[in-house]
């Protein structure tokens, strides 16, 4: 005979935490709670799988189940000194659903049931309070009736509107027992219209009722989106939880609260909670008055705590506090009633936290010895940390929404608005903070983007170029901003009807997407101890290696603060825009023959040099991979007439033959076009000059310090292994030359990006002549998918909304698709160098879910924006925490 | 004992055709044609092995070789009764080169060797004629001296030079004996002092010379290069051939000549070819004199046939023709030397020929038993065909060459240049042949492309949108002629200084790439009876379907006439642009809500049907598979301001909106972005309306026929599993809507186009609910290749030309890349269900090499454009053949 139904409290206890699938959460930590001795009313729990079992035998119960669930309810009736239906000492129950994991608000619940015409007598005589059980009783077939029964709530609500109106009454607390007992007849007569026969008196009736009513929930069209959205799946089945009930609206020594084991907003190892007498748990919610706090120490002048109230109750619970975390050992949120001064526990759970206080409680519990520090670095979410990072608004601060975009890159920023990014730079110069708007950025924008506090865009998604450099920078930007409507003649943005012209000062919500009009104030970031301590506990943990990206002395900087073990990926090309260059740049771009590229290349030569030598100083024995010149050229060409006719007479030719070359080299789908490798074989000049750069200022570096850095060259977009072949033979020829004039050898290795399928495919072929491999999922996401970043912001929404993705494959690799390129990659290159070297650097490197990816395949780091370096600490060291998981399971 | 020399002729024949890796081609077929008895100087032939150890050895030849080829050359001295320096009676040898395959002009070859000062008068009076013996002595140092001895070719001609105008020749012809000894004294002075030695009087050095300088000739330069184009491995290397002198210029009894056993032009089963009396090879070559036909039946009045002139030794030749063309069962190419009424045969292999001759080549020699229907198959080029199907240009009309760009679609066309579409089509409209010269076209232009007769850009690939229309639709097309300039403002195109404006005429050679000023004369393609015959027999022995890519009825019936076995491409959106229906298409992207676009939908829906009504009829019986909607909205809108205004009056809406919808659409990677099923599942209702036209049309053709199409419905660009379920759920509900309300209900099955690499990779799922898959290989190719075939012309010539790629990959498919993931789709789709349809239908359905691998893996058929289904029919069977042969091999 198969078991369906487990009792829990007053000493039957049949279940426990561990058997959260069969019980649900809730029925689960019931039984776990009156295991260990803590005051839970008693009851009992129809497992999920007699919900299964009703759906796979056409909505019919499983034989055994009628006597069983009798069984139990008579243990509940002999436990409470009451029985159900009993005129007298009548047994009132809840029905509860409870599912593996909570889906709140999902399913249906019902209170008070077991109340009738008789049995709300026998209520109001135990209580002494008729009133108190007339309005139970007119709740109950409130809850029951549209519950179970299917009647609109309206039909309810106008009852009550209409008694209230007759009685002159404005508020429900105004209504005396004889009109909840004119409501509850009209109730009937109401139910009775409406379905045809009597609402049910018999208490046995109702239960069976209340049951089927939660089961069916399960299949409402609610709960079968969340499941759709979550990934649960349909056959998991809820529970039913049938419990005794108590109350804590019973009188002046009754009460109801919700309490955490410690601050859930600070971490802070302290009592925290709110509570009201004389109240039901939906009156805390209401919020029509005003709960008060646990503990003396909470209480602010005017507030009376528990501690003081109710002084006993408020001891048994801090007993209750601290047993539940001890055994838990993480944060506990529970629910508690007080009846007549006798305190139960309803609910405990693992409580919801910020990431401030996830840190501070990972860190102390682990301190206090009640979990180890590989448990605290698994208690802490990663993608949490990026709060941690970044200044953010004040929750409290006045604000008002203009408009929403795309989170694009975390933090808070306020300033001027300024449409263009010369004149970013210099009111930012002037000292002044300024937002840039654009409808999209490019390259060119990058000294604005830099000098603004914050980047809003109304075109691009999440990996858009705003996007990728505003994170990459650690600057707020808020992408894709699709209702927000700029004019750059008239320098104003609208939206929603408003206008707001350059100059006037918005907010921006990176986090959230939020853009608000004028100044909202900010809490700055505070790195605690504890940030360090736990990064040090996930770097005892983790296998991956963690570079980051970056190209500036301020982001190897950063990098290097945030613990970066060298640098994944300096994208050469953000060099080039700098003022004093840029000139030689389109120079070069403007040259009609190899002379005039040469020429303008010795003038780059010089910079590019001093570049690499600051960054080789400031990862000085970490490695340095430098990627060659990816980007097409016309990229680094301006749009504008203005600009192009300044810079045609800078060159000393004309607008016309500027035009021109623009126009030659505009392409139709530039992300699949004449840009990395195929420019360095095209214009081999190009890559000899950065070569060079790179070998001169890495001996310059060894010369000064007595440590010669490894420069790791990269060369960008290979899809053969002949490119790679003739652009590592000229970065060994200008090696060798280099070597030669200084009289300095150095080591150094030359690699390749893999980000196109044929490279992943004849990764066999490519190894032979690569010393490294890194993977560019941002590309290789881009041509897997045949999904440019750019204008996939057109209908990525739609698609992750309807459930075709996940999750935005640009944010998060796509394991399926892009991830089998990796390993088909990774598995022919190592097949045949078992050694090569093996690293992510696009966008992903810094994505908690990523992570575990390359941790799965094997690679040897991960390389992120400086910013996200903490988060890829963390993420790499859950994700091997997680391999040895699964290794001793 | 390694045997590294064979003899030939005169009875000691060692090698055969069979052995031409070893002795190359020429010596293999010296050999062989001694072997059965030809008249053939004899003569021994170095193996392509001393070739292989000489380089392997540091340029040292085999210990035994010296002595074999002693003892080779001793049997030519018996055989031709003369010896190697014999003052009375020398023997002169040839020492030529002779790779496996034939690199032509790549490697040298020296005449006449054996000359020196004392031999040169045996020579004069064996021959009795002193003139000849010091010309041959002259033509010897001169060739020997700069291919032995590396000395300038122009200090030779210089001494020529002043040896003419000190005797006032002006013709070599006009030098006497005594010159030619000035001249070959002059030689020998110049040559010592160049050398700082005398020239090799010892015949035995200048054999080892000659050898060793054949040998060198292997690794030069231009070798080299030949190597790597035609992709011959260096180690194949080459042979050397040592061969007794014949003489065509000892006087008018001899002769030299080249012939054909059959007309190489047009297959004519006729001997072929021309001679000289007293000449030598090389006089044939330079033109000075006229050679005379081999036949009375091919002489023209004034001509001296050879039939007349040497009646004993013609009859001879006529005997060798039948005897070679039956032995080597193809048509021939030989050399022939007459000396003194003697005839030698100095060369044969199989002869070049046009596509038309090869065709009734084929086709005859199997009538007549020489060869059977599967080898005549295999004897056609299919990439040749496509001369036959489409006019040419007039070998002997007279043209001026104006620009050269790709020939991107076979055939050629005269006409007036115009420079926008609508104007073309206009034009056209009257009568007027005209050519659409555009920078690059776009689908707005494919009217004006319709009405041409022929399409030049300046800009684009092989795989432009100008070149795979243009080759859809049968027109010439000339792309990406970057030398021309067009000016759309000052309606001109200029080039190399030429300017052409609109309304000159131009002429087109689509084969070639070229185009020319003016009218040039054409010749049209004649459709010959032995066409059809192999296009039969190529049927008869192809296991691969082919399908044609069609739109419009009078492309369907072009296919249909070529023997297309159903359309296997139908780009819906092509039918979008006629002029009738292009506002509709307008007003639906210009609606902002759904309503607004099922209204312009409605309008749309009978254009569509009866499309699809018309195509269904044409291919009754056969299938039809059609693509809904792939490219991305914008392609649709107007660019040009004009353009805009007045669709925008057209719509009742102002133009600032039309521009902010045309910018609102505009993407960055058009190819990666809102396209294919993307729209599909954003706007539903537009695979909706198609879907209906479909079945709609397809229930009228069976009323009306009895017998009902079935449609294939193609959904593009999917990338996931739930793409495929979401729009296939969408047709499977129309056709259900549309069943009903017709009361008729017809197959139809649903599948997808594998583009992506995703697709590719997630083929497994993906065929769960596909009921076929098509692979599109130019988007498959962008995709894995990261390449935009629109913006590959900047960097694929110069990749082609480096050797990283061996061919276009947009022209013909990359096996290991694209073609991987073509196999790994193939092989995930079949596992899951084994019997599921796989086809082309990328441009590479019309390759030849792309065919032969879709035969190896297996699919089921290939699509392409009308145009080619020939070419396809042919390929397909070879493709099949060539596996056959594999099978029993």
């Amino acid at each position: 005979m198969s078991k369906w139904v487990y009792s829990f409290g007053a000493g039957h206890n049949e279940g426990g935490a561990d058997l959260k699938n069969l019980l649900g959460g809730k029925g689960a930590n019931l039984a776990e709670m009156a295991v260990i001795g803590l005051p839970v009313p008693p009851g009992f729990t129809l497992t999920t799988e007699v919900c299964t079992a009703f759906y796979k035998n056409n909505h019919a119960y499983p034989a055994e189940l009628k006597d069983q669930v009798r069984t139990a309810l008579a243990q509940v009736e002999k436990a409470m000194e009451l029985r159900f239906g009993d005129s007298a000492r009548p047994l009132l129950v809840s029905v509860r659903s409870g599912a593996r994991v909570s889906m709140p608000g999902m399913m249906d619940t019902v209170l008070n049931l077991g109340l009738n015409d008789t049995t709300v007598e026998g209520l109001a005589a135990a209580a002494n309070d008729p009133r108190f059980a007339w309005d139970s009783y007119r709740r109950f077939i409130q809850m029951y009736g549209s519950v179970v029964l299917g009647v609109d709530h309206h039909r309810f609500e106008d009852i009550i509107e209409q008694t209230k109106s007759d009685s002159g009454a404005i508020e429900d607390t105004q209504l005396s027992v004889l009109d909840w007992q004119a409501v509850v007849a009209a109730y009937r007569t109401m139910i009775q219209e409406e379905i045809g026969k009597p609402f049910p008196q018999d208490p046995e009736e109702q239960l069976w009722g209340a049951i089927g009513a939660v089961f069916g929930s399960w299949m409402n069209h609610r709960a079968i989106t969340y499941r759709k959205l979550h990934d649960i799946p349909a056959d998991w089945g809820t529970a039913v939880n049938v419990q005794g009930m108590v109350f804590g609206n019973m009188g002046a020594d009754c009460a109801t609260g919700v309490c955490f084991t410690r601050n859930p907003s600070t971490g802070e190892n302290a009592f925290f909670g709110e509570y009201l007498v004389n109240a039901q748990g939906e009156d805390v919610v209401a919020g029509i008055r005003t709960p008060q706090p646990m503990s003396n120490a909470a209480a602010k002048p005017g507030e009376v705590s528990l501690e003081t109230a109710m002084p006993e109750a408020y001891g048994e619970l801090v007993k209750v506090r601290a047993a539940l975390e001890k055994h838990y050992r993480d944060m506990q949120d529970m629910e508690f009633t007080i009846q007549r001064k006798r305190l139960y526990m309803l609910q405990t759970r693992n409580g919801k936290r910020t990431a401030a206080a996830s840190l501070r409680i990972a860190v102390e519990m682990s301190h206090e010895g009640l979990i180890n520090q590989k448990e605290a670095v698994l208690r802490v979410n990663p993608s949490a940390l990026d709060q941690l990072l970044h200044p953010t608004l004040d929750p409290s601060a006045a604000r008002t929404l203009l408009a929403k975009g795309l989170p694009a890159s975390p933090g808070a920023a306020s300033g001027a608005v300024v449409f263009n990014a010369d004149e970013a730079e210099s009111r930012a110069f002037k000292g002044e903070a300024v937002i840039l708007v654009r409808v999209e950025t490019s390259p060119e924008d990058i000294h604005g983007m830099n000098a603004a506090r914050g980047i809003l865009t109304t075109r691009g998604g999440m990996t858009s170029h705003a996007a990728v450099v505003a994170r990459g920078m650690g600057r707020a930007c808020v992408a894709g901003a699709g209702g927000v409507v700029v004019d750059y003649n008239a320098q104003t943005m609208s939206t929603g009807g408003r206008v707001v012209r350059a100059g006037q000062t918005i907010t921006l919500d990176g986090s959230t997407g939020e853009v608000f009009l004028g100044l909202v104030g900010m809490i700055e970031p505070a790195m605690s101890g504890d940030f360090g301590t736990l990064m040090q506990w996930a770097d005892d943990n983790r296998r991956l290696g963690i570079r980051a990206n970056a190209e500036t002395p301020l982001d190897a900087e950063t990098a290097k603060k945030y613990g970066a073990e060298g640098i994944g990926l300096c994208r050469t090309e953000h060099m080039f825009f700098e003022p004093e260059r840029i000139g030689a740049v389109r120079q070069m771009i403007m040259a009609r023959d190899e002379a005039g590229r040469r020429t303008a290349l010795a003038r780059l030569l010089p910079f590019q040099r001093d570049d690499f030598h600051k960054l080789f100083r400031i990862m000085a024995g970490l490695p340095v991979t430098i990627r060659l010149l990816d980007p097409p050229l016309h990229e680094f060409l301006p749009h504008a007439d203005a600009e192009l006719a300044e810079l045609a007479s800078a060159l000393g030719t004309d607008v016309e033959s500027m035009r021109r070359r623009a126009v030659e080299l505009a392409e139709a789908n530039p992300m699949l076009g004449h840009r990395g490798c195929r420019l360095g074989i095209t214009y081999p000049e190009i890559y000899e000059m950065q070569a060079r750069a790179i070998f001169e200022g890495a001996i310059a570096v060894a010369k000064e310090s007595g440590t010669a850095p490894i420069p790791e060259i990269m060369i960008p977009l290979i899809a053969s292994k002949k490119e790679l072949e003739i652009t590592r033979a000229q970065v060994d020829r200008v090696a060798k030359q280099v070597f030669a004039e200084t009289g300095t050898t150095i080591e150094y290795s030359v690699g390749t990006m893999i980000e196109l399928p044929r490279a992943a495919l004849l990764a066999d072929e490519i190894a032979e002549v690569a010393d490294f491999f890194s993977f560019g999922t941002n590309d290789l996401t881009q041509t897997v998918f045949g999904l440019s970043r750019d204008d996939a912001g057109k209908f990525l929404p739609a698609y992750i909304e309807q459930g075709i993705l996940a999750k935005d494959p640009f944010v998060s690799i796509d394991v399926e698709g892009v991830g089998a390129m990796v390993r088909i990659a990774s598995e022919k290159g190592r097949g045949v160098k078992p050694k090569l070297k093996l690293g992510i650097c696009g966008e992903h490197g810094g994505d908690p879910a990523s992570i575990a990816f390359c941790e799965e395949v094997g690679l040897d780091y991960v390389s992120c924006s400086p910013y996200r370096v903490p988060i890829a600490r963390l993420a790499a060291a859950q994700a091997a925490l997680g391999v040895e998981g699964d290794r001793t399971a």
